[in-house]
């Protein structure tokens, strides 16, 4: 399996040199576009291949992890009567809003105003408190109690992140957040700017797959969450590259804008990878095509 | 299993007075409310409820046999170089269009646009041919040998489909679609007006659950192409009900709005269902709810 | 006047080496980029310079022909009740439709949807009527019995409209054609492929500014309709250049993209403005440089 | 004259109960749907009717102002190199956003995203600054050197104008404003709140009809910004119904959800209005009656 891992990382590798690093922010324009790597988590043990241990910033990924705990605090149907699953058709951070208010139709989990509906509904006396329980929640779900955030890029996306600011305004505007927008954007930006790796993200990955039990035997979300939070990543969890990528691929998963993907294949294995030049849809060229030729030498595809 | 089909079908029952027949023709509107019925078609054997030998018209659900035979006749990769399969979150008739030229992306061959640009790709020296040809396929791949079009659907949607005309005419504009519209349309609106019953669709939902192999064993379309048809089905086979319908059910599916529901369990079964009440997304009331506990009871989600 | 005229020509000259000649249809390509002429028609007299005479496709600027016979057929209020006067801030041909049934304010009658919808209340016992009364208006209003139809454009126009027979469609299936679509658009057609000088649409624009009764004295149209027109020419006389347009000009007037631009000054002038090479948003280049400074000149602007 | 302003007012009284009080602040709300008034500035001398010195807030009425004080300070190119005068055909408040980065060409000056851009353009080495400038200026054009903030509703629009903040930040977002955020949006909001009578708005009218001199013979902006200004508030100066009201009254005019329009006929009058009843697009109902009465009785139309 690890050479399965090598060969299929290898014959992507020359897609590393395509795609572009994200550069919205000077930190994450620093990555290196070389950097190429895969970890699989399986019952039966560990597999991996080249830079599998090199930490990125989790970016976008962090929003079903947003979902899962929403969802422990709430319920599934409290969420869903707050934010859709509708695909939007659109790029993450698209706004198209001439109503006076906002509808939960139009709120997806897995683009940007979603995901900050979805983090104010975790259950928290302060935005501080809701803060560390995402990132002792992420500690656990990762089976990594060492995450820590990168600074910089917390900071950066801070100064600077006045896109998601306005979509957070929106939201306050209609009602979907309550408290401190700056506040809550606040736990959003140093969510998104946790250091992780590929392991941690094939932990994660584990985790769904198994139906919601770690890789300790720890029951850590219900089972008909995981069905869930399958289903709205396979519908939208590549922003929209979702519905190309489940007729190539097949397989849920989540990216982010710093190179990483989570996927999990139901049943048999979680998914990390990594490699930071991105598609125009904001998807990591290497890592979907490895992610591709997995799928199709394992048969992984849920289809 | 006759038995549970008759519980849940019982059960549903009630959801047969919600939602409203479709009813922009008079035709269609002329269906019967109350009826409800279900086929399930496995490889041990054929189980029902209800009206499941009621004849409907197929509408949408002709749209997964178009990509069908197209794929065939084309492959796949001429396909995808035609359409997109990218969710548009946008009712299925919808078009937002300021560009000289449609673009690719944005023609999902399971929105009404992209299934008459797919339909233009079917081979044939004739919209006659083509026509007799897609006819021939529909019988094969629902076992019915007896298939025949209502000709009153047929004139009605003939008459009065102006939008799907100004669609057609987007396609001819942007180069879609080679030859005369009307007569390709002609094609559209007849094989639209197929009349089914939900053995049919259970039969044609086994192929895609067997991988392509019907009930007598015989190989009608490439492993390949189930799953590509599964995933176009999971992300967009319910219009923009899709992504809820992935969470509440999690079984590729195609609904018409004649009330119709073709949905298949790779490896395990093909289901047919029948009832017209519609939901404002244009999917059956009651059909859904069948789904969504059969989906239960038998743990049928492929998340 | 007539040096005024030749000063302004001459130093707008340079102008029309910059934009594109309409190419949409090889007819149009033909057109020769260095041509450039105006026509100013006033109650004492006619002034002109450069290629006033060279005849070219009224194109867009049968809109408000259109509007005016309709007008004179069903008065004001009846035009008002089908179609809307605001801005769409859309480019000409735009498409976004969402709804089942197209909006009366979404259809500005300076658009090709609307025009194509005016031009079917244009009261007729058939299209070859329809046609034959507007040709002659168009003769009258214009003071040039001589006007024909070029066919090579006509019969281009008709071959490759497919967007024009797409947005008539979208009026058949709200409403808001009654008739034969085919018909109707062979209507449009011809009279889109009219030719003209600028003198022919000076006079029409003197008839504007003459508060509706033409050089010999004949009341044409009413009073009240000269005023509607000229705001919906302001408005969006100038596709969505209209805006600019006004603040830089600031003269009532339409555009086609056959290069002529048809201007009225209220109580003072009808303009003539002939110069193939297109901007952007479909306004002819130089033309509408020698209105900015005819404007600035004469101290034509409403505002 | 007086007595032709007291027919018009009371003959349009009966359209003061259509119509509805903004309501998105409580103070707004408690506006008297009832009261009516009209105020006209001549240089022969003033007429009146009805509650022509009743105070409302200025709101949207402050959009010019921001425009001339901005032009001014920067010249109008510099204006019109940041902000597009085209029609948007959308609600003042609509946000269509799925660029990268704001386009001058969608940053209407007469719709909310607009106005903020401009009012930040405005000249001061503090927001505080900014404010003091403006002030000085809206009591300047209006002649009233007692004009002051309604506390109550400044106090509600900050506390509650969170679609204003994300406008805001998208223009940030964009490049499009310097300096803190917060503290251009009071301004902003400050603005918005000056109360001020129909008299007031009259005056600024007369300053516009007069071409930039006011009513004591000092020049206060120069002729051509006059021009310029009249031209962008008959395309745009009545939310999305400019182009109806252009047809019906065709008078340059300025509307605010507090119930006021100011409006300026050129070389004749300025024109102050009030009724707190609203129409759908945010103008007051009776008020345009009133508006679309006088320009008839007068002649007033531009067109």
């Amino acid at each position: 399996m690890n050479k399965t891992l090598e060969q299929i990382l290898e014959s992507s590798r020359t897609y590393t040199s395509e795609g572009r690093v994200a550069d919205y922010i000077p930190e994450l324009a620093k990555a290196n576009r070389e950097e190429i790597g895969i970890f699989v988590a399986t019952a039966e043990g560990d597999y991996y291949a080249g830079d599998w241990d090199k930490p990125f910033t989790i970016q976008s990924i962090v929003k079903p992890i947003f979902l899962m705990l929403t969802a422990i605090d709430n319920g599934i149907d409290f969420v869903k009567a707050h934010v859709g699953v509708e695909a939007t058709g659109k790029p993450f951070n698209a706004i198209d809003y001439a109503e006076p208010l906002l509808l939960k139709e139009h709120i997806n989990p897995m683009v940007n105003i979603g995901a900050i509906a979805v983090c104010g509904l975790v259950k928290a006396a302060s935005n501080e408190e809701r803060f560390q329980r995402l990132l002792h929640f992420t500690k656990k779900i990762t089976g990594n109690p060492q995450l820590e955030i990168d600074r910089e890029v917390y900071e950066s996306e801070k100064k600077t992140g006045n896109k998601n600011r306005a979509l957070a305004y929106l939201l306050k505007n209609s009602g979907m957040i309550y408290g401190s927008v700056e506040e809550l954007l606040d736990v959003y930006f140093a969510m998104c700017s946790v250091k992780v790796t590929c392991k941690d993200l094939a932990n994660m990955g584990y985790l769904l797959a198994n139906r919601g039990v770690d890789r300790s035997g720890e029951r850590i979300i219900p089972r008909e969450d995981t069905i869930f939070l399958n289903a709205v990543l396979t519908t939208s969890g590549m922003y929209d590259g979702s519905g190309e990528f489940a007729t190539t691929v097949g397989i849920p998963a989540k990216s982010g804008v710093g190179g990483g993907i989570m996927a999990d294949c139901p049943g048999r294995m979680g998914i990390g990878i990594y490699s930071p030049g991105l598609d125009k849809k904001g998807n990591s060229v290497a890592g979907v095509k490895m992610l591709e030729r997995l799928s199709r030498e394992l048969q992984l595809s849920i289809f």
